[in-house]
């Protein structure tokens, strides 16, 4: 049987990161990173492509739009997708492209590690080789391997800076695991539901606003002021939003933003559980001024999927529909 | 022998909930609260105090200082004080209470629920006994005893909206568990290393700004400029911020901050394992704009820690010699 034909699509991060003067910064290629692991080349027919080299804290969402575009032109010629990424952002980007490479017929693997690539105790080759595992079992969708783990690529977060299980998977099942150079997936695979289609049109003016004691409304204000179509609140527990004790209650606020054009989508500040604005008082007094659950979407994939949805319309009642759909 | 004398200082909170037409409001005292489980009044001599009836989400820096106070005027006529709190902003205000009470003598342990005292199922009989034990146990400090954890005021995270093992330790171990009718101390006591001081002062201008892909610096400049004395970012991973991809990278308006009074304060996103501003290059080159390291301090510790420093002073040598004794 033929080789499997894999695409890397090198972005830079920790995985291709040398110690400089002034600390760690990208440095190698998706080629050099392949060379120091050569068990992944006789596994399967691979290409490099080196789209970016950065810090994974620099990516943006014109990049996300980079890589989504890379991989749907390139759809049909590969069986299948691993993206090499910094941590720092890799649930982002993961998230990302799980909404923008709708019904996406191959695997579509990101992975990374904690230590750079080819130095002691690195996780670089675990994590390569569980992402080449994953994208060689042939299962379509977009993943995020690591540390053992393969998680869905809307559900993760990167929960520990330095332990190298560094993420963690926020209100769905872990897809599956790779330990002892054997993948298990944890749940059945789903075929896409339709044909691939790319959707690259992001509306990127959405920020995000955590909530602590003694914050002031006036600091939701200032991101609708300054012309957000969306802002993700990190409320506190089921997502709890101040409307008490002037003038720190909120509720005039987000009248404001509804009455401005912003839409206030509330999520928690927790990593567990998600949102529930309809358990709470003042989560209901919230929901009367407009404001949209997140439910269980974690920030980091409720901010691509605003950004995709508000680049097809900023009619309220259809997104609020759209999101509720996520549970 | 006496039975000690334990003040119980009810605040509101799931706990203290009951159910509305709007969902859950609190309205129990913490004479009711305590009514339910009548066990405790057989372990200690117990006054209750009616300081707030709120949800936690409307508590602000100002109702720390009321918790603060009360505690330090009854100090010596109690042999330990329980403060009922909603779970929502519980963290924040027991690392508050934490600085507040500076050496505090006797314990002082936060409790609350997930779902409301009398209910079937709930949480609050245990955790209030949990709390108990952990004030009979005569140990000085701050602590936070929820789910059959006893953890340090400081190092408390609400880390789940449902389940009923809600907070975990964020870079300390847990002080202590309850389990089976059973107190565990995990942990040595540690001895107050001085006189009690009641700290009542806080600079309530710290805000807290987490960052996300695509999001402006103008946003952090925003903060500067409504007056913020202080900004806790949370940055990516060791503490990540941008500072490629302009207009998007976010040097300028650090050194605009710095020069304009603001302290920045780089903490991490993830959960655990603390940020390290000096393992990249991007936080090699923000500190030398002036950011200070958050170091292994959540934000639910560094948000009071920075208003009663900043209370003293706004030097900012001085704040990061203070924050980095915390690591």
């Amino acid at each position: 049987m033929a080789k499997k034909k894999i695409c890397v699509i090198a972005t830079g991060g920790t995985i291709a990161s040398r110690p400089t003067e002034n600390g760690l910064m990208p440095a190698l290629t998706g080629e050099d990173i392949l060379d120091l692991v050569p068990e992944i080349r006789a596994l399967a027919d691979v290409s490099c492509a080196q789209l970016l080299q950065l810090d994974s804290s620099n990516l943006l969402p014109q990049h996300w739009q980079s890589m989504a575009r890379t991989i749907a032109v390139a759809i049909g010629q590969y069986d299948g997708f691993i993206v090499t990424h910094g941590t720092d952002t890799m649930a982002y980007s993961s998230a990302a492209l799980w909404y923008m490479l709708q019904h996406v017929p191959c695997p579509v693997v990101f992975t990374g590690s904690q230590l750079p690539a080819g130095v002691p105790g690195s996780d670089a080759e675990q994590n390569l080789l569980t992402a080449f595992h994953a994208v060689l079992s042939g299962r379509p969708g977009v993943y995020l391997a690591f540390g053992g783990r393969i998680l869905f690529g809307n559900s993760a977060r990167k929960l520990c800076t330095r332990q190298l299980a560094a993420f963690g998977t926020i209100q769905k099942p872990e897809a599956g695991t790779y330990a002892g150079g054997r993948l298990v997936w944890n749940v059945p695979a789903v075929k896409p539901a339709g044909k691939f289609r790319l959707r690259d049109q992001l509306d990127t003016k959405v920020g995000v606003l955590k909530l602590v004691p003694g914050l002031p409304p006036k600091m939701l204000k200032l991101f609708v002021d300054e012309g957000f179509h969306a802002l993700i609140v990190e409320g506190y527990g089921m997502g709890g939003i101040p409307d008490q004790e002037s003038p720190l209650d909120f509720l005039p606020t987000l009248a404001y933003a509804r009455d401005n054009g912003c839409l206030i989508v509330c999520t928690t500040q927790c990593v567990y559980d998600g949102a529930d604005l309809d358990h709470y008082e003042m989560g209901v007094r919230a929901q009367r001024l407009g404001v949209i659950p997140g439910g269980d979407l974690c920030t980091e994939a409720l901010l691509p999927r605003l950004m995709l949805l508000l680049a097809e319309t900023r009619d309220a009642a259809y997104i609020r529909g759209q999101l509720a759909k996520e549970r």
